[in-house]
């Protein structure tokens, strides 16, 4: 009897740990990623805020398991899932919609923006989701402050140093604080017609208040340090419009060149592929073993799946995918070699993080709410240790050293790549498509 | 009486040896390149490879002249110069051909490629001369790997595997030599369908040898070096035609989508721009203090000049413009401040060196040829010595160690950023018009 086929769509958090904890098992794993790489998300602010290179926190995913035998990777954007005829169908470079069977399924295909009903606010408010993504910000953020100091009429320097970000979650408060530094530290004395520090940035959000996520006082923490840092926070205001000469938030116009969207996100198209029920934001419903009703052989883990633990929804965070893809390799390694099923997927939660400017971060788990400089060392140490591939993790924590010690960053460039056809296709196909992670 | 006015055009090697060379001169200076960044330009081929981030070779121009408070950095493309007027014609992100006067002049505008009247070969075959450029290379490297993965039938593998370089001058040889050590370290084990080892690097160039412009034993031991390493030679040789599909050599059609060009250089449009004597090649004659003649307020700098010592022109390297950028800025001083002017520009010849592949160099200078390991140690020290800023040179030589021990690379990714429609507008301009660096 041949080995049985295991099919993972996505190489983010989940994909990966998935991929890894089926290492030692007697299968065929193909795991299929639309990009050649697996990005440390968390940090995909700091490549937007040129702390970081691309190459800094982005490992080829062929590398990572490339003494993992039993696996085959393959760049190439998922299309559809046919759970009758157990197949999923990947169009590469090279072919369109090919086949590929499976015994089992694992869908960790992950978010994508959403500008509630709104995608033509995409045009002028870039998302921050994938390393392309982040390089497309930093471009356009490090071209304002080179638009404002070719403009001879200071009257403008104002409107063109106008940062925006659209959401206070995470990634707002931290965009924010990180471009608050860099105005007012790493960019210091370099320009002659502009001051860099009078840089306005406002970050809005229909919330009441930061980080909803986290706990009260660590929101009030967090938007302390974001106003004297001198970020402008806008809560309760929704967005009306979005163009090419700013944003309209509660009826009032800011001018601005450089709009950032951290709002939305919006579950890849999975349960649409797969026709079966979804929540309110189109994340599959998932059984206690994570797997879909009527359908043992297919787990869909991370953001692409709604699960909700002691009555409330398990939040989008990399640990989450992690501890699901690794609950959903043990699955399908029991039925497999036939062992007793694990017990229910059980979300332990380690705690969220998250930093505002430098030296500053707001951390809190079961037991403990901390905020200040201790939780800083904390997000560190705890990044640099998920950082996998130990390279990196040299290069970021020297970074780190550096950039707080200097204000300098690491990767303060503007760079275009001249897209040729073949590759410009491929991007537009990306941006209408989602899938992969 | 106000200061006078020093304009840069470039901020290569150059320019920013002249502006560097100004710092303590009562002068304003002003800064133009098309870039925000400065390129180490000698490390250009291990970003194409994906040893180095692009972030590790490429410093922002204000971040290295922050503190020469008597100097402006304009990111914009220079269009022309008016000579009569004594002004230069500057296009940036807001306005086009906005004109800067100046005093002194100092043209430091580099090369571009030449196709020797072949433009239509450029889609086909990239080179090497910018950051955007060596991205576009890796991209176009590693995706080729994934296309031979893709492809189901076995035939096809060699020619999507077959790799052309298109001159055997250092890019050309230390392209090769850092593909074929991709092939055969650095992907060793990562393709399930095809053996990375198995591809065809072929070295291609109409000279009778490689490096020709090293001594002859050291072009046979590059040759030598490079065949142990499995790239094939191919001298004297010329190229008939590339398309889509491949190249032709002296009537021979190789296979191939992934072509390289390193071989021609055009130099800027400076000549055009002065309306004065150029060489064959098109670079402005200079005399032998730097100045055009009947111009003494204008200097041509680096490979944008032509400059005859010892009755051989110099050559295009980057100690060339260092020297002449440093003789350019003490000759404006002694014209400002009204003292003796230094004796004519000769040029010191600190020697050459290329990489092999892996723990080989080859190395030249008055006295010495040296190849082997022992040339490969210098190259390093040289190269990180040169490195200038002093974060870079620390992740730099980091990052050579992992490399050399593990044979992984630091910056592996396929990235392709979304381009927005007017900055798509920016790179075709740039690859129609030639100046900054």
């Amino acid at each position: 009897m041949s080995q049985p086929k295991i099919v993972i769509v996505g190489g983010g958090f989940g994909g990966l740990a998935a991929a890894r904890a089926l290492r030692k098992v007697p299968a065929k794993i193909i795991l299929i990623d639309r990009t050649n790489h697996h990005v440390f998300q968390p940090l995909l602010y700091q490549v937007a805020t040129s702390v970081l290179s691309p190459g800094q926190i982005g490992s080829p995913i062929r590398g990572i398991l490339r003494n993992q035998k039993n696996t085959t990777v393959i760049l190439g954007e998922v299309t559809g899932v046919d759970k009758e005829q157990k197949c999923v169908f990947v169009s590469d470079a090279d072919r369109e919609n090919v086949s590929i069977t499976y015994d089992y399924l694992i869908l960790a295909t992950g978010v994508s923006h959403s500008y509630f009903g709104h995608d033509e606010f995409e045009e002028f408010a870039p998302g921050l989701k994938s390393l392309a993504g982040a390089v497309e910000i930093r471009n356009k953020l490090l071209q304002a402050f080179e638009l404002a100091e070719a403009e001879e009429d200071p009257s403008r320097h104002r409107d063109l140093l106008t940062f925006v970000l659209v959401g206070a979650g995470p990634t707002g408060v931290e965009m924010a604080g990180a471009i608050a530094v860099l105005v007012r530290s790493t960019l210091k004395s370099e320009f002659r017609r502009i001051d860099p520090a009078s840089a306005r940035i406002v970050l809005v959000d229909m919330a009441p208040r930061v980080l909803p996520p986290f706990f009260p006082d660590l929101s009030k923490a967090a938007n302390h340090r974001l106003e004297r840092l001198g970020v402008e926070v806008r809560l309760g205001h929704s967005v009306d419009h979005i163009d090419a000469d700013g944003i309209i938030v509660a009826g009032e116009r800011i001018v601005s060149k450089t709009v950032i969207w951290t709002a939305g996100v919006a579950p890849s198209p999975a349960g649409k592929w797969l026709k079966v029920e979804t929540d309110r934001a189109g994340r599959v419903r998932i059984q206690k073993d994570l797997t879909v009703p009527e359908h043992p052989e297919i787990c869909v883990i991370g953001d692409t799946a709604s699960l909700e633990q002691n009555g409330k929804p398990l939040p989008g965070v990399a640990q989450v995918a992690m501890q699901q893809g690794r609950y959903a390799a043990k699955l399908i390694r029991s039925r497999i070699v036939g062992a007793p099923p694990p017990g229910q997927f059980s979300y332990f939660d380690k705690g969220s993080m998250a930093v505002v400017g430098k030296g500053f971060a707001v951390l809190q788990s079961r037991k403990v709410h901390l905020s200040g400089f201790v939780a800083w060392l904390a997000w560190a140490a705890v990044h640099l240790q998920y950082l996998g591939q130990s390279s990196l993790r040299v290069s970021v924590f020297l970074q780190w050293i550096w950039t707080y010690l200097t204000g300098q960053r690491g990767s303060r460039l503007i760079v275009i790549p001249r897209v040729s056809e073949s590759n410009r296709t491929a991007v537009e196909t990306r941006s209408t498509v989602v899938s992969g992670k």
